[in-house]
C-alpha cells in the first residue's frame, strides 16, 4: 500500500517573528489561511486516503498539526522529542509504516513550497511509486525541472534513463548549493535538476539500506516502534545527520545493493524559505510593494510588509524604500531588505537582549 | 487671586500612531510614564493650589484628564464641544474665572512642551503675575529666550524696558513663523524672543479687550458661563481665531486701551510638536538610534523606534537607517525620517483605506 509522511520539522527563524519557537513556519496561515502543511496535506487529496498519510513534526507543534490536519488520526502524527536532522525523520518514519504493514510503499514529502499545477505534482509522485513498487531496490528522488540558476537548492546529475520508464532517470551525483556560475552551467547542461528532498521507497528497502549504512539508526528506530515508552530515551541517541550525506550520496555511489533513481517534477516550485521568496507569492499593492493583511503606503516603493496581528490593527509605511516589515502580536521587525537572510542573527539578538520568550 | 488654565486641546495627528483622534499627544505618557500634561500640572506645584487651576480641553479628553489629574474638581476642566481655535480657550476660561473672583490674574500655559528648569520657569511665572497685578491694562506673554534661529516658532520683537521691573519688556511686534536667513538675523540681534504662546492677564482686561475687539465673542463666553446648559448650542457660534490675531496683535499696535508685555523665560523649551522633537527627549541605544520601550537594534544608524505596545512586545531593527518606527496596538507606522513632518499626510490615508477608527 502507499503511504505518504509529511516531513514538518523546522523551526523557521528565517520567518521571525512570523515564525517563532513555539510556532514554525510550516504552521503559519500565511496563504489566505492556509498553512504550508494544509497546502501539503491537500496536495495529497486523492492520491492517499488521510488514514495512510503521517506527519513527522517536532513534538511540541503535535497539537497544532492535529488542529490544522483534524482528517490525521492522531496516531499518524509523529512527535519528534528533539529535532535530529532530517535522516532520523526517514528512519523513523520507514521503521513505523513498515511496522503497519511491511510491503509499504512510503513518499517523503515536504512541506517547505508552495507548488503548482498540483495535478502535475501528483503525476509524478504516481509515477514515482510505481517505480518504487516495481523495482523493489530502488530508491526514488524527486528532481526539480530547474527555473533559474538558483544558489539556495542542492542539484542532482541526472545519468542515463531507467529502462522501462518514461522520463525516469539514474542519478549519477548529487551537488550541494552552488556557487552562481557553477548553477549557470548547470541550468545550461539540461543535465540536473533542483533536489526537492522528497523521496519515495519501500519502508523495508529504506530500513535495509540504513542496516548497511548506519545499523545503530536502523536498529534503534526499530526498538522505538517496538518500545514508544522509551521514545524520548532512545531518539536523542540517534546520530544528527541528513538523509542525502548518510543514504542518497552512498547509494547513489554504488556503495550498496541499491540504486537512485530520480522522477521529474516540471511544476512551479516555491520554497518559502524567507521573506524574500515569501514575498513573491504576496499581492501587490499600487506602490508595487508585497503586502499581506491590512496595510496602507504613502509614497513606498520595493516594500515587504506584513500585518500578522490582526484585522483591528493597521501597518502602515511613508516614504519607505527597500524594505521588510513584519508585525505580529509578540514582535514587530524592520528591516533592510538587503538584509533580510540575517534574520537569524537578529534574533539571536532578540533572544539575548529582549527575552527567550520572543525569538 | 492667581489662577492658571492649562490649555490642552489639538488632536495631535503629527504623531500618530501614537496620538490619535481619542488620544491626543498632551496625554501620552511619553515621559517616564508621564504625560506632557501632567508634567504642565507638575509645573504649578507651590505656585498656586491645585484649586486655581483649570484645564480646558476637548470635551472628548475631559474624562482622560480627570484621570491624569485626580488633583482637579471636575468643575476646573472645561471641556469644549468642538476646537474653535486658541481665543475661544482664552476667552471662556477668562469667563469662567472672572465668574468666581472678578479680581482673578490668571495665567494662560500649554502643555506642549518639556520645560526646564522648572524653578526658573516659575520665577518667570511669578513674575509675570506681579505685572499683570501691578499694572491691570497689561496683556503679559511670555517669550522664550531663543537657542537657534528656529524657524518653527513664532516671534517677538522686544521694545524698551517696563520700567520699575527688572527684565520686563514692551513688545513692538509679534512676527510669524521667519524663514531661516530671517530666524536668523532675529536671533543674531538679541532682540527677539520665541512667543511661547502663554499669557498672563486679569480675566477683567481681557473681557475687556475682547469687549473692544470682538464684541460678539465677549458676550457669547460670558452668556455661556451665565447659561452652561446652552454651551453645546452656544460654543460652535464663536469665530474661530487665535489669540494672537484677535488680541495680541492689535493691542501691541496700539489700537486698544491695553499695552502688550513680555516676560522671558530663560529655559529648555522642547516642544514635542512631532517625531523628530520627541526623538531629542529620548534615550539613545548603542547604535545611536532613539528609543522608547522594550527595542532591539542590529547594525540600525540614525533611527527612532518608539515601542508603545507595551512589556510582551519586542520592535527589531536590521539593517535600518535613518527610519522611524512606532508601534501601538492599533497600527504600526514605519516612515523615511525625512518624511517624518509627512505624517498628516499618511493619516488622512489611512483613514480613507483602512477606516476612521484608525486615525
Amino acid at each position: 500500500m502507499r503511504y505518504v509522511v509529511i516531513m514538518a520539522g523546522g523551526s523557521g527563524t528565517r520567518l521571525w517573528p512570523l515564525s517563532r519557537q513555539g510556532r514554525p513556519k510550516q504552521l503559519l496561515g500565511l496563504f489566505e489561511g492556509k498553512s504550508l502543511l494544509r497546502l501539503a496535506f491537500e496536495r495529497l487529496d486523492g492520491l492517499v486516503p488521510p488514514d495512510r498519510i503521517l506527519v513527522c513534526t517536532g513534538r511540541a507543534y503535535a497539537d497544532d498539526v492535529a488542529d490544522q490536519l483534524p482528517e490525521l488520526s492522531p496516531v499518524n502524527i509523529l512527535g519528534e522529542p528533539e529535532g535530529r536532522d532530517s535522516l532520523n525523520a526517514v528512519a523513523w518514519s520507514a521503521a513505523v509504516v513498515a511496522d503497519r504493514d511491511p510491503d509499504a510503499v512510503v513518499a517523503m514529502v515536504t512541506a517547505d513550497q508552495v507548488i503548482s499545477p498540483v495535478d502535475e505534482f501528483q503525476r509524478s509522485l504516481t509515477l514515482a511509486f510505481e517505480v518504487a513498487e516495481q523495482r523493489p531496490s530502488a530508491l526514488v528522488t524527486l528532481g526539480v525541472v530547474p527555473t533559474s540558476a538558483h544558489t539556495g537548492y542542492g542539484y542532482l546529475h541526472r545519468a542515463e534513463l531507467l529502462t522501462g520508464f518514461d522520463g525516469v532517470y539514474h542519478v549519477a551525483e548529487f551537488k550541494e548549493k552552488p556557487e552562481r556560475d557553477v548553477a549557470q552551467r548547470y541550468l545550461d547542461s539540461g543535465e540536473y535538476w533542483w533536489n526537492a528532498g522528497m523521496f519515495v521507497w519501500r519502508a523495508a528497502t529504506l530500513l535495509g539500506q540504513l542496516d548497511q549504512l548506519l545499523p545503530a539508526t536502523a536498529q534503534t528506530v526499530r526498538e522505538i516502534v517496538a518500545r514508544p515508552d522509551r521514545l524520548d530515551e532512545l531518539f536523542p541517541t540517534l546520530q544528527k545527520i541528513s538523509v542525502d550525506y548518510a543514504v542518497m550520496e552512498p547509494v547513489s555511489q554504488g556503495r550498496t545493493d541499491a540504486e537512485v533513481v530520480s522522477v521529474g517534477l516540471a511544476i512551479d516550485w516555491r520554497d518559502v524559505g524567507g521573506f524574500v521568496s515569501l514575498a513573491e507569492l504576496l499581492s501587490r499593492d499600487a506602490g508595487g510593494n508585497a503586502v499581506d493583511g491590512r496595510t496602507v503606503s504613502l509614497d513606498s516603493r520595493g516594500c515587504v510588509v506584513v500585518n500578522a496581528v490582526g484585522p483591528d490593527h493597521v501597518v502602515a509605511t511613508l516614504g519607505l524604500t527597500d524594505c521588510l516589515v513584519v508585525a505580529t502580536p509578540h514582535a514587530t521587525m524592520v528591516a533592510n531588505l538587503d538584509d533580510a537572510e540575517r534574520v537569524r542573527q537578529l534574533v539571536d539578538l532578540v533572544r539575548t537582549e529582549a527575552g527567550p520568550e520572543f525569538a
